[in-house]
């Protein structure tokens, strides 16, 4: 059993305002898939973008939008659940004043 | 993109002061893995059991303890990550005096 705080994980950043924590990876023997946490600060947006695999979401704070391409798709609050397929376009925007936080399951990456 | 809200997702029992919420289920079209809700009730112990799959799981609310057959292993409270593996031991017992919920990933129930 591997056991951790989320907290103790560190924020490693891919962008201006955009941070993720690998909560649980291969590396640490996930047999399919891994947990992370990503963090977008107030004001950022990250722009729509897609993938060849899907996105399991839970808010855990903030507040945002997801959006796609065309636009706004959706609110985003603490306790919002999102599924989004592989290659859907997605992006989020950070609408509050406090960062954005939310879980994120991917497959395993190879 | 399917969107909901985690607490419009119905609390189903599966025994005595501990229930599911099955926030993203194959029937949603999650292509892989599942992403549920687990909600024990203060006072409550969920035996140590397993199952042949992993869980990867993250502690929103309140506070427990995950177990093994030999006793209590580590403390759960919000932010806490687990990796259980597949066929590995583990039982739950809220300690606090609100309910124990927390996030909890399954590969796609067959």
């Amino acid at each position: 059993m591997i056991i951790k705080q989320a907290s103790q994980v560190p924020l490693k950043p891919v962008a201006k305002g955009i941070g993720i924590r690998w909560l649980l990876a291969p590396q640490d023997g996930t047999p399919n898939y891994a947990m992370r946490i990503i963090e977008i600060q107030a004001g950022i947006v990250f722009k729509p973008h897609h993938h060849p695999y899907e996105h399991e979401i839970y808010v855990l704070s903030g507040q945002g939008v997801v959006t796609n391409p065309q636009g706004d798709v959706a609110e985003m609050k603490p306790g919002t659940v999102l599924l989004i397929q592989p290659d859907e376009p997605h992006g989020y925007r950070n609408t509050g004043d406090t960062v954005l936080q939310f879980i994120c399951i991917i497959p395993n990456p190879k």
